[in-house]
């Protein structure tokens, strides 16, 4: 049984798969599967620490209790190291032979950058039907170009919005905080109909509050793709990541948002980026972005039962 | 002076005293002593993650400030490295004869599987009066079996109600989360009576609700064991655990609930469970588990006092 | 181009200014400025984990996405290794010096004995103006010595107060908690008129009604100087420190007090202090504080151009 | 693809495989293959630090650069966790299985209790035939007991002369150190016919003078089994280890020892034991050992092909 | 003063010169100065651990003692983040500068790829005298491409030689190691005329012996450059590196190579590459690579003044 | 039973003795012993990074494997953080009365600065009868001042042979490297007759010729101090150290070496400093330290027993 694709590269292949879920690596055995689980351990265009390619790895095997979930692992995409724009297009032809099995990508990264193939594959797939992005995210991603570069993971959402993949009014962002972006990226979101929620923001109304308003929203999109940049975390909650921004998300808030969304709108696919090992503790940045992935899929079955994202209490 | 019991493993015996507290080696010196802080470092019973061994060692020496208390140390029990059934029965006589000489023992464990032994210990010595158990823990640790084994660190809490040392009514479990255990498990655990909030539910009610809760339940017993897993925790600020789940418990919510267990109930016994060293940074979970302990002391000497577990402010 | 003073330490001298600002190394060229930010790289007061004499260094470099701001880095003031005396006499002299170019020194520490001169240094300045103090900490730091020893990161609240640079009743204290001082050095604050916010009270009131009190009460005075121990912070927010304590604010509650007071009431003068890079995990501490700065400068910013500390939302 | 057997716990089972080799789970796809990589996750025997539960997985993924090699990979046999007897018993059927299949194996450890299963089950697979063992090791391993438990990481050399696998004279030790075990144990080994070569010997020779000497040994056996303890190496190689002792070999004495053994006297079967990865740096441990396997490797395919185990030089 | 050249990414730029050498970041002001140190932080040409972008910060900080060498510190070449190509380009025209000044280039990496332009910016600066590269490496870094990638840092060797820098007679490669570069590339190599010294060679014949034939070979070079990758060493000594390969160098052998070459022929270029901050421990590899630096100076130093690389021992 | 001097601070008095060994607080109770181990938890003298006030306890319990020598273990001597003098002279006064009470000590410290007050105490101690200093090291310790501090971790050798402890004729330095001290120091140790090894002759001669060289000086004594910087040894042996220096011992040379000293000629005190737990890794380093106190307990037992240190082989 031959566990990797021919040639890849010793970082990136199939290193147990998610919380052991089978292992599919040709799209034709997709049929009747709800939901992929596609690594991209892609990091060439990060402007910071590097080390997010050992991130599907490392969320792969960041389980410590044994998952129940039934999806399926959909291996790696194969990459190029040292060539972003070739992992890209592979990226992007892996989500779109998923999406046309009919199956929910999730999507392992791999630096932000990857938003860009992987969100664009959904929305050409799903074309004429509107998608809607919720973004959580320590950083806009919305700059024209990062140091000259377009390809970073600093502009994956322009990109979206300029090749018309995503209209800016259908793209929610939660958890900004710090310098970042330059004020004309911030004009520019403003002009395009972008919503956002700063942590100032959640700390004043409370998270619950905040995402009642972006359920509303997502629920006039036909769909809904959710972009999880891990750093929208504390650094105290997920050290392991490339740009770390002080004053984030609990972990608490970030599972509750999870499963609220997979539940309550559903999913058209979903990426978990930015985790990067090589600055991880323990291992507490892969076990948070594991369980959101465990989130959204169990989100996604209470969805399918018609039932409440809430768990059963015992007699008081 | 011998600090050690004679052929003890390395990683076992008195290593500094918890916060310099005297040093009890012998039964008979426990006399007019309140509280008598015992190690068990064992960790055989695991599933996940070894490591606790070196808990007791750990949570004794994370003193950087210098406590000022005034119980006794009665040293580690006389384990047995890979033996985790032979360490189990030291641990039994070594509560039973703390608790024989009117003492109340603190238990730095170890893995969770020591709550078999020493609330097995505690309860017998008090019965016929009733003992209940607050337990801390993102687990429910009430499965028959894991692999196929009894003795585990998942199994205690059955234990302990099939022998009849507990009733499942006399059992509040605080912070469960996650995706375990099985739900035959959680019915086991309905039909027996236990009660239980699970993070969730604190996230909804907040913390000072629900302990309000535990406390009044509480109060309808004879006595309190208090076992606290710190992976109840979040692991973000205690990573030096065996099965860290995301989304647990801050350090303040923990602080103060034990504090308000021992001041407002009092404590039969209490343990600190599953600290394991190798997986902790900059030694943050030990310091947790070494103030809970010393929340715990305070409050039983607020307790005796009859003082409210309330600190005097400044004038404003 | 001669970037350090001859003679210095290797772990002394500019190592990288603070988000690459501009170096100054000659009081001369601070004409025109409004912050200088300045490293006192001592430790040699310690009675716990030493390791803050790496502060300086640490939270210059913490730049992950490069900031924007418009102030000097005047380089760290020349310490001696080994004789904690001389240093702070450097110190006093260096913000001094600061002081009389009319420019707001924030310090970057060293261990918290160095508020006894730079506090100081800054009050001298002022008289006979009124300095009041906004004070961060786990730790009262009033004791009048420590192990005998009066030179210590555990008395220079005493020593300001005693030598006259600042009357008690202008002295707030924020986050104190555990175990430490002694009754009778809260006995002597109690007298001299300090104030204090005990973390149990914040978790009673939350932070933001304590910070309304704090506000109030700097408000009163002539001018406000900002010192921030980043133990006040938990030790998941902030591993990297000296004497951690388990049960601080979290690194949300900190950035959104500092930027409240430098925005409301202004600063005279800063110090962040105990950031110890030996026991940080993945910068997140100097990160930590690298954005303290960063927001006490914001602050001041928008108090200079008269705007709330408030960021603008987009459109619903 | 279902890559893991049923019910495993989550360490266990294929978490990628060595150097991508392909993976076969059951013993009937064996036909025609040279080598079994096969993991054993057990580390219930240590009496010092346990975590070596985590080396099978951390030695394959420990591949920077990609290996080249053509074996099988076998996965882990079905390990129960807390309970070492059934996963000894595992591992001997698992072994005996590849055996059967003229196949030889080269176990992951584990602790090195699992010598007395895995040389165990090679010897009587070979059974009428002459099988030697070359022991690699800190520590000689063979003490009747360790602190009463007769199944521990320091007995196994004793349980297989005593069981009657090997006699003590077809034993040869390298790399002792330390002050263990008791000299009762020496003792018994003199008698027994072991043969030792402590460190302070290689020292002194050289360890090409020793490995000619080892060489020379196993050359009058039928087969030789290779038994490495990591921690033979210093713990400045291998640090990632759970009972390290300073002073052993280097890396290189290591590799080239490995590779001479396998190309000049073959290998009946070989087990890397002792990795733990909670205590390795940078994975420089799991690195050393999966070199080791691949010198293994290496060394067997040049003796099937009657070259010499030296690498061609330039010109010069 | 602006100690950063605008727009440079946070982890490039002045973090403290090396060993507190004085800046120059105008080639004008190289009058003068016998050798640059010049940082190039580019690490996206890497095939397995990305992180040597974050190498010249890490060595020129490396310094716990204080060096006492005159040259001088270029800075960092103004590199673009994710663009490999742009990044090349400035180093080679960097390079070219120092060249033009009369001054050698010291570079500090940055991953391997960096050697191209480096090296042949030197090349073309001396041409038409002949430059020879001595490479210690423990990979041969001479394939056309790697996962189809020709700027790599598995190619620089192969660039060099094609594009007429070098001819493969005047490059020997030292302590080459594992199972890497196919055995294609290897025989290209030969046909060029490359030699090379392996490990294995070096084990038996010594690292005197080797370096002996180095430098015969060099002599009858006109000039010579220093490429030594730290990876070259053990993992053991620098464990901080992308692709670590168990079985190298000591720090010992390295350290008295590099003197002997810069004093005994001289040095026209050098370069330290691959020291990768993330995966050091306690800054070793940092250190290690500062030293070999301070090495080369002192070499350098030696041989302008006719000396001996030996130092001076005391009486007996 | 009170294991701690009243008031010490957290990091100082009995955690764990060494190996397990009784303790003795009182000097009247070390009748009949041979050798006393004592801790001297003081860096208050270091000029690059502290931390070595944690060696005693790290070294004490660095024991993974029990150690079996009966010597006892004295405790630490009663510090004062922050006062390098006090702490200094207590250290005096606890080996004075260890030697008057006719046992040897061995100090585990703490930076180099104490050798002045302990190296002194055994010579007062032993005057009129001749001792002699065998020095490892990396550094020559032997400036007059540090940045114009005396008491410093940079100055024993001189202020002892300035005081008049010891001529500089009796003093054998091995391993210095690097590029400290100042020449000037060197041509001051020439005049006073120290004799020193550098690691560029232990290079070409090898260890055991230069320490046959070492030990024919070392006869012509009445009686040797060994002091033993851990920082001889090569970072990748010895990290967790202050002021590490590339290409030193390994820890072979250095175990050897210390059972060749305490066996051929014999101690009359000994000291290991410099060892940091802040910078060690899987506690490599105090593991090492631990062990060559055990290597010179050994050596001292062996010269009693008049046997050669040398271990017996098997038969071959």
């Amino acid at each position: 049984m031959e566990l990797s694709r021919p040639g890849e590269p010793a970082y990136a292949g199939v290193a147990g798969t998610f919380s052991k879920l089978p292992l599919v690596l040709d799209p034709a055995d997709l049929a009747g599967v709800d939901v992929a689980i596609v690594g991209a351990p892609i990091d060439e265009a990060v402007s910071a620490r590097p080390g997010a390619r050992f991130g599907p790895r490392a969320i792969r095997l960041a389980d410590v209790s044994g998952g129940r979930s039934r999806p399926k692992d959909y291996g790696d995409v194969p990459v190029t190291p040292a060539d972003a724009a070739r992992s890209h297009e592979a990226l992007k032809a892996g989500v779109a032979a998923i999406c046309s099995a009919g199956v929910v990508p999730i999507v392992l990264g791999g630096d932000h950058s990857i938003a860009h193939p992987d969100v664009g594959a959904v929305a050409a797939h799903l074309r004429p039907a509107a998608l809607g992005l919720i973004h959580f995210d320590a950083h806009a991603d919305n700059a024209p170009s990062l140091w000259g570069v377009t390809r970073s993971h600093g502009t994956p959402m322009r990109l979206l919005v300029e090749e018309g993949s995503l209209p800016g009014e259908r793209i929610v962002q939660i958890g900004l905080r710090g310098y970042w972006p330059d004020p004309e990226d911030f004009a520019w979101a403003r002009e395009q109909g972008f919503r956002w929620h700063l942590m100032e923001e959640i700390s004043e109304r409370g998270m619950d509050a905040v995402m009642d308003d972006v359920l509303a929203v997502a629920r006039t999109w036909d769909h809904t793709f959710l972009s999880f940049d891990i750093d929208v975390c504390d650094p105290a909650f997920a050290p392991g990541t490339g740009t770390p921004e002080p004053g984030g998300l609990t972990a608490r808030d970030a599972i509750r948002a999870v499963r609220r969304i997979a539940a309550e709108v559903g999913l058209a696919g979903m990426e978990v980026v930015e985790v990067s090992p090589p600055y991880d503790q323990s291992d507490i940045t892969a076990l948070l972005a594991h369980r959101l992935v465990l989130e959204a899929l169990s989100g996604l079955a209470l969805r399918k039962l018609g039932r409440e994202p809430r768990p059963e209490r015992s007699r008081t």
